[in-house]
């Protein structure tokens, strides 16, 4: 696959309350553009096998639209609640295994990576995510809520990889 | 859903490398059979989204033989390597998330709750598990491996959970 092709690229920012989606895509010029960003939520008052549930039937209905060749997925990164971590690993699984139920290839990148690649400083914060991703991919507004420009810089994150690995 | 009808009861305890699963049938007379017991594994030298896949895709193979009603998974208790929780969360979340497809009911059980509910001791270790389990289950041979036991283990607590709820 090369980055000079028209691809699509899928960034994903795992969440089992919510998950980012941010989709760009290659113009095979070297230039990129800023399809579509959202989040997918699920339901807090649901059983957690009914939400995984409901975030692998929302994201296989975006796919089914999106369709992205390549996927990166965040990796995750805790160092506070035990529960929290192992419920954001079990979407995580979930969102793994649906988007290569899919046929599509998946990325990994550590928060670190994602922001030193974005901002160029790997201790950046959501509003210097945000900033950067608006003016990289030239959108008018800046790209809400932060989960989803953080998916958008994943996908950019996939496209530099593509581009220089 | 009465315990005193005919039903397929499958325990599962979640794994990357292995995960267990034990398959029993309620006779209606309030008789307990095993039908089954194994385990799953994943290749250790792919990328964990492939892993994903594969563990989703022999489950999903052994559910359309098995036609369980309803599965019990053990809930993962982690006092060790955060990155073998990761992993092992990302894992339970396809199994739940599989089960859920397959339109199954899902139950989850500690490992305190387990280890009470089949041996009356919460401080049970896997040798006391698998002589209880045999016992239990009037099988003729000490189930292995240990994480099938627990399955199968698993999959009597969902038998029980339905009898005296």
């Amino acid at each position: 696959m090369q980055y000079d092709q028209r691809m699509r690229i899928l960034g994903v920012d795992p969440g089992l309350s919510t998950a980012g989606l941010g989709l760009i895509q290659t113009d095979g010029k070297g230039g990129l553009q800023a399809l579509d960003w959202l989040t997918i939520k699920t339901s807090p008052t649901l059983a957690l096998p009914d939400r995984l549930l409901e975030l692998a039937t929302d994201l296989e209905e975006f796919l089914r639209e999106a369709k992205p060749e390549i996927a990166v997925v965040e990796e995750l990164f805790f160092s506070t609640n035990k529960k929290t971590a192992m419920d954001v690993s079990q979407a995580r699984g979930v969102i793994l295994v649906t988007l290569k139920k899919a046929g599509i290839d998946v990325l990994s990148a550590t928060p670190l990576q994602l922001k030193t690649a974005i901002t160029g400083d790997g201790q950046a914060d959501k509003k210097q995510m945000q900033a950067m991703v608006k003016r990289i991919l030239n959108l008018s507004e800046t790209p809400e809520p932060a989960d989803a420009a953080d998916a958008l810089g994943l996908a950019l994150f996939g496209a530099y990889t593509y581009r220089f690995s």
